[in-house]
């Protein structure tokens, strides 16, 4: 690996929302974006996503469930393929609430935490933004 | 996709920092997370990382150029196997740092960026905290 400009780099472009929400709902792992005590950070979470919001799983004494709710919040989504160099990435941005488990989708709509343990919060991100890029081959 | 309890949900194991530095300098894509006006977001960015400190490059006239030097930020790296629904992922916090051209590592010890572009400004997290976990099978 080296930086020389020989390289061929790809290009960039943007994704329109509808793009966007095609990606992330074929999608289950994302980065939750926020803030607590010492700054910013990124974790992975499952979610789904569907309808302008994301849906989401945690422990109720997590740091996530201590820092979310009500708390700005962006996901992170991609996918790339170190061998061609190409790929996508999608940001949403907006606002934590909690979620009542009468006002939760289907049992089917509902995300699939990957670890063991009890996840009994249902968090959702409700979003204000939605970008996306494309990274294409040179 | 369900949440049925009967799926086999894996065991989650804390990485130690010398791990978490082994899988970061094998990895090249990781996702930077930051604070600008409108709150918390992650965006992807090629890394090298070594010695307690990771290196990448942005565009001068970037978002990323604007919001991180001098900033708290997190880079987040992972790499998951959906079918087995294993993997890890590393967390670093720190503050970022401009770096002077005379300061840069020799030219194949610096990140490349996979987009086209000029990205002239090097950056610098320096690394406060460490910290990773390993999603096993159950």
């Amino acid at each position: 690996m080296n930086n020389d400009d020989r390289w061929f780099q790809g290009h960039l472009k943007d994704l329109d929302p509808a793009e966007c929400w095609e990606l992330l709902a074929a999608s289950e792992v994302g980065r939750i974006a926020y803030v607590d005590d010492h700054g910013p950070l990124a974790l992975p979470v499952t979610f789904r996503a569907s309808d302008g919001s994301v849906l989401f799983r945690v422990s109720a004494y997590s740091q996530l469930a201590r820092h979310l709710p009500g708390a700005d919040a962006a996901l992170e989504v991609d996918d790339f393929d170190y061998f061609t160099r190409t790929g996508w990435s999608v940001l949403l941005r907006g606002r934590v609430e909690s979620v009542d488990s009468d006002a939760l989708p289907p049992e089917q709509d509902r995300p699939t935490p990957w670890p063991e343990g009890l996840r009994s919060l249902y968090l959702r991100l409700v979003v204000d933004t939605v970008s996306g890029r494309r990274l294409l081959e040179a």
